[in-house]
């Protein structure tokens, strides 16, 4: 059995070893264009934000372990540019301009996302970056030491914008954002995104909503990102319109797309070619809320369906579950998190959505250092099930999502949920937790 | 309708509250035997622990305030002694010696639970103290700072005992701890409780397991606690030996009890008379894991069953679901929680129980101040269903259980729980978060 898998990130890492420690004697192939596998991108960010901590830290493990220790045939450099399913090969070409050819019994497309960038003057200025890859980290981060950067400009306002910030601002960088929706942040109902732009404010970052950027140009050392109706200077810009499927070379094969033209599987993480495997932030998902197709990608999703994809190959027949979209994120001293739909999201797929919004706060009456925490919770009115929640506060945020996020696996009602046995001691939260407060005042509109 | 209700706790006034807010017109009646109502009861070590701080603080709501503002005819400083059904009659005696009687259409026994003292030889000395009204913990505090306590003796070792010990340290009160059982933490997992067991050595607790007491005697200012094989001198004794239903009214009215003494009550909180309910510490309740009864006293239930009480009494027929017994407490730097239930008791409730405990970490890799998180779990072999978790670390681990408490509601195998989409953020955690790690290492033995 020869199983090869593109792209060494979270998802096919994952796969390989597990295949290799059930099956060690199965010859398992990873091409990985840049040199860099398992490492944590998501603490990029925080890593960025402390000119102490080296970024190899955010290196799980080296690429020479898996090759040494796993007998996984790991190649790094190598970019796959062509699947040829009916040969069962895929081609590419090394870092170094070699062309490369393997074949396969079982092949895992795991190329996970790309940023988006624009195809605007001034984007391939040295100072314009993104930050998706290891290299990118280090590349911002460098620069920032090494350009005694003092004002940067992040366009888009993403989960990876918001954490820059916090990193810029630690590093003593001025930081505007701009982006051309006029809405801060739409996915957020009105009172919870009003929070998050009132705590960026205060720590002074200059938010600009409504304006597209049309071009960069140099200034001095700088550059001035020039949008509609605005023109902001800068050492540096992050760029951070979002994410993309990496889904090029599978849709040149022919294989089916779905959502946001991410590579379409089924809950086996089989594609349209029953040899061809896809997982990570290249392929959808199901959800289950709404039990249709999603693109959403985040890491625990990658890992896990990389297992999946491993106990699929090996003959242990796997079928994954959906995706509740369960994210969370810092932003200076807040926590923000969702799991399942917002209103728009419920009302989009059919749902007759009704929406709750509660202030509670994080500890006991008659406890010191009580924070608010802000709910807002959408359930379906003819079912009453539970559709979604989005909280934020200073603290107990984070890990308070989990509980919704079981529930929304569980397809509970709003009703169940509010019956929930939930924890209470004084310094952790009030005796009705401030999710059972916003499940009892939500079954009032059900 | 005459509603009476008895204990103007959690749960009394709970019900109090919601019937007045449904039924204006409802001739409302709870006779309170101390002074205090709506407090928070379980605050109060953390007050203990703060001289700065007014245990008045604790009051959520005076006496007068649901006189006056809700209507509520409560009466403080009224002692229930006795409930004739057949005659619909309840009889007591104030706090200055007057009888009264109130006869009633529906009763709600509220008495909650009263610290469990043993007749033994000088535990009536002013010295030796427990922790449960409002006047106890002002007892104790004024205690604390008027004679200038030095040392202290916690006879027991549950949740209240282990929460002192933290307010003792911070009023720079040296404490020993002494119980007549030989295992310090019984029900929870031993590595788990060597953890707990080691961070109260680390802050200076002396820990006698093992020694029954037998007498205290006066000693100078203070006290001698004399135990098999062990005496202790202290300045203060705290008699925390846990808490037993107050029930003694409702057995006499010939009310069935259940659990440890506790007053049975169906899922509606109607007790074996069917205008007589009970909730609160003073009842029993379903558990939602074995869907037996069992007696687990937690403030959030009290809460939650009062105001069921107040909608059966008010027309609408409320059924209430289990309890997990989910519960969390600090210790120091410690956080330690419970939901369902742990190997023997899975065992004793005829389950085939298997169990795995795991070490996880707090935060993902790389970031700075990860600190370990352990977790022990327990699943039903024969059917894979998820039964109980511990766990415990210094953050994140009193949220976190409130996933383990709407799973077990919702009766989830671990299987399934270990694809629930838990929430990742470097700082928050790793991707995989520590309760699927436990979820995915406890499947393989299932």
């Amino acid at each position: 059995m020869k199983f090869v898998i593109i792209g060494g990130d979270a998802a096919g890492m994952s796969a390989a070893s597990r295949a290799k420690r059930t099956d060690p004697d199965m010859d398992v192939v990873v091409l990985e264009q840049t040199h860099d596998v398992s490492y944590s991108a998501c603490g990029m960010p925080y890593n960025i934000a402390d000119p102490q901590r080296d970024m190899e830290k955010l290196v799980v493990r080296k690429a020479e372990v898996f090759i040494e220790k796993n007998k996984i045939n790991l190649l790094t450099g190598h970019r796959v540019t062509a699947i040829d399913r009916a040969a069962k090969k895929i081609s590419g070409i090394t870092i170094e301009g070699d062309p490369f050819v393997f074949d396969y019994d079982k092949l895992f497309i795991a190329t996970g996302a790309a940023p988006v960038i624009h195809d605007l003057p001034g984007f391939d200025l040295p100072q314009v970056m993104v930050l998706k890859s290891l290299e990118d980290g280090k590349r911002i981060k460098e620069y920032i030491i090494q350009k005694n950067i003092k004002k940067a400009v992040i366009i888009g306002m993403g989960y990876i914008a918001l954490e820059m910030c916090e990193a810029f601002e630690k590093r003593g960088v001025k930081i505007s954002m701009v982006k051309p929706g006029p809405v801060f942040l739409p996915w957020l109902f009105s009172d919870l995104a009003d929070v998050v732009y009132e705590e960026l404010i205060h720590m002074g970052v200059d938010i600009h909503s409504g304006h597209s950027v049309q071009k960069i140009e140099p200034l001095g050392n700088g550059v001035q990102v020039i949008c509609e109706n605005l023109t902001l200077e800068a050492d540096l810009v992050l760029a951070a319109f979002g994410v993309k499927p990496c889904s090029g070379m599978a849709k040149n094969a022919g294989l089916d797309l779905g959502m946001s033209g991410s590579i379409a599987v089924d809950k086996y993480l089989q594609t349209s070619d029953k040899d061809i495997f896809a997982a990570g932030d290249c392929a959808d998902a199901y959800h289950v809320v709404t039990d249709s197709k999603c693109w959403i990608p985040l890491a625990l999703r990658a890992n896990r369906a990389g297992w999946a994809v491993a106990d699929n190959v090996c003959g242990t027949r796997t079928c994954l579950q959906g995706v509740a979209g369960t994210s969370v994120f810092k932003v200076f001293s807040l926590e923000v998190a969702r799991s399942g739909l917002n209103f728009k999201e419920a009302l989009d797929a059919g749902f007759d959505p009704v929406e709750n919004t509660v202030k509670t706060r994080s500890r006991a009456h008659g406890q010191p250092c009580s924070t608010p925490i802000h709910i807002n919770m959408v359930a379906d009115k003819k079912t009453g099930r539970l559709l979604g929640t989005q909280m934020l506060g200073k603290e107990g945020v984070v890990h308070r999502i989990n509980a919704v996020a079981v529930a929304l696996q569980c397809k509970m009602t709003v009703e169940d949920f509010s019956q929930t046995d939930l924890a209470y001691a004084p310094p952790f939260g009030p005796v009705w937790d401030p999710l059972l407060t916003a499940a009892n005042q939500l079954i009032k509109k059900i």
